[in-house]
């Protein structure tokens, strides 16, 4: 139950079970294809152009800043979160000027703020932010700050939140959506996938190259005539292949309304042990729960307890929230039954605490919300 | 029979027929760390530090050049094929000037050369080359190389040779080897590994960063306290380790060995058939042997006749040498029961392409070679 790597569904591990192919066959050609172009329907763009690298999510990242942005030239970035704080990063490392907007951990970023940046920053012609900040659970505003945002590119980190979270890029605007196979797409980590709009393709054309390895022309010139420029992960991209399948096949509305109600779910059964969620109350909060831990005990002695007893595994709080939260993660291949299953094996670690708890009050809160979805 | 990615041995297989695990657990720590010191070990090196990237080896040769080299520093890069040129396409992309000793794709690097551009160049500290040039099978000879380089620093891309071909790195003070997954290593494509030694990680601290996702020192900082910087290709690590374990089975003089006969039972077998090996003789050119197609043929027809009539995929020719070779790839998880399948099928392919091939004697000299090696 954390937020990535998640569970790999059993079709997903099967694929990658299987010899090794050479990477320039029919077949392989074929299945990455595939992959774009369900990628592609997934993020809900004609124009997109989805480019997978082997790496993680942070390449992609990373790729983003470097394909547009130039060394010197100043960009706006807005966080709320570890994750948000890693564009800036990578922007500093990369000699980017940057205007940061740092809103506090476990809040969402306020768009007002980030159209008063962009008025006073005219020269900063693209802009960075978070949809859903992996370290407290908080998911942004992204239609709100792309209005915000105006006639300046706008590049979102969905490496937790793409295909859990609605994310329409055309409908939206959005320019580029970085994510990572090991999320919402139930695929092990090592592709980092970047989807890039006809605007941001331009602008990268006309900065140059992007770096060796995460030059974005390269990328999609190779994609684009089935020889990648440098050995594709094979394995890995066979089996996104067979996970965004299954997210197809389940519908992408279903998928949403499944990671609602999973967040909401798991909220409701932790306020009803006395535990505080980090995040505000938002109904697309549905990737990843972070819950502050009491007073008396600490999110560290949670998460061990959680263990030791019932072998569910979740996460720890980053940076400064490190021992103050732990975070459920519940993007991708989960259902209602583990968010009972995790329910349960909280009230019963807290009590072995011994922290005063009301045993069953969790669970039966969750099944509730359950009860309710389900009414519709 | 492609060099790369290569065939998978089952137990490698099986480690990725589970399910993934959380990258902060013990259980893949401890995976990670085995891996790691087995790398050392393969290596032959005490102090050299492996470092691991969810990438491919391109993107751990492009962290060689931006850890090492600022833009603007001159260096040394010795190339005698495609591989070799790889190493100038990413300087060039990196701003660095570079005096290339460009040697024909078929021969090998001459150290020669090397000790005159160094003696030339007092202010190109690195030094770049190739081990085991892909494109064309040639293997040069690093340890005479290293030599001529004097007191600069030596960066070896090993990608296709490393776990094939012997490569001390402390006996014949190496400062860098760079590799990937997919090769002698047997794992699926994913990961990029450069091994560090002290002076080249004291060039990359001194420098600075060498870019957000390929920094050395945030890598190597990661590794040491068990939390990679990013997450790492958890199932592809895991695989990692296994396919070590088995070259340390084998032992690594077995290795090397098999290797070398291999190559030689692969080019007596092919020159048998009045086919013509691009690369001059070496004892060491065990890793791909890149053939000639004749004049009245092209490689790529050969390449299909092999795959259409025998389910046999080899590679063709790359750059300018597309269509006038066809490359027999034996590094990795390979017997000489392969090389004489090969040979097996390309003497049919040869026949039904309408050449005036002798059959069988592919097959009896590749035979030959066997027993001589068996007789010891």
């Amino acid at each position: 139950m954390a937020p990535g790597p998640t569970p790999l569904p059993p079709e997903v591990i099967a694929a990658a079970a299987q010899q090794m192919q050479f990477a320039r066959t029919p077949t392989f050609v074929a299945a990455q294809e595939d992959a774009i172009a369900s990628l592609r329907r997934v993020a809900q763009t004609e124009q997109g152009e989805p480019l997978i690298f082997a790496a993680t999510g942070s390449g992609a990242m990373a790729s983003a800043v470097t394909n547009l942005v130039a060394p010197g030239q100043k960009v706006i970035m807005a966080s709320c979160g570890n994750f948000g704080e890693r564009w800036v990063k990578i922007a500093a490392d990369h000699g980017v000027e940057v205007v940061h907007l740092a809103f506090a951990w476990g809040s969402q970023v306020d768009p007002a703020a980030v159209a008063t940046a962009v008025a006073d920053h005219p020269d900063a012609e693209v802009v960075f932010t978070t949809q859903s900040e992996t370290s407290t659970g908080v998911v942004n505003d992204i239609k709100a700050i792309r209005e915000a945002a105006g006639d300046r590119i706008i590049v979102v980190d969905a490496v937790s939140g793409f295909g859990v979270v609605d994310l329409p890029m055309d409908a939206w605007d959005i320019d580029v959506i970085v994510t990572g196979s090991q999320k919402g797409l139930m695929t092990p980590p090592g592709l980092g996938i970047a989807i890039a709009g006809p605007r941001a393709l331009e602008r990268a054309d006309e900065l140059g190259s992007g770096g060796y390895y995460f030059g974005w022309k390269r990328t999609l010139d190779g994609q684009n005539t089935g020889r990648t420029p440098f050995t594709p992960a094979v394995s890995l991209v066979f089996q996104l292949q067979v996970a965004l399948a299954r997210i197809e096949a389940e519908g992408l509305d279903a998928v949403f309304e499944r990671h609602r109600i999973l967040g909401r779910a798991c909220r409701e059964g932790v306020r009803a042990l006395g535990l505080e969620v980090l995040a505000d109350e938002n109904p697309e909060a549905g990737v990843v729960t972070g819950v502050l831990a009491p007073s008396e005990t600490d999110g560290k002695a949670i998460m061990s307890q959680l263990k030791a007893q019932s072998q569910i595994q979740v996460a720890g709080g980053q940076g400064d929230l490190s021992g103050k939260i732990f975070r459920i993660g519940h993007c991708g291949w989960f259902s209602f039954y583990d968010i009972l299953t995790t329910l349960s094996a909280l009230e019963l670690a807290l009590a072995a605490l011994g922290r005063d708890v009301e045993v069953g009050a969790g669970v039966s809160a969750a099944q509730r919300v359950m009860a309710a979805a389900a009414a519709g």
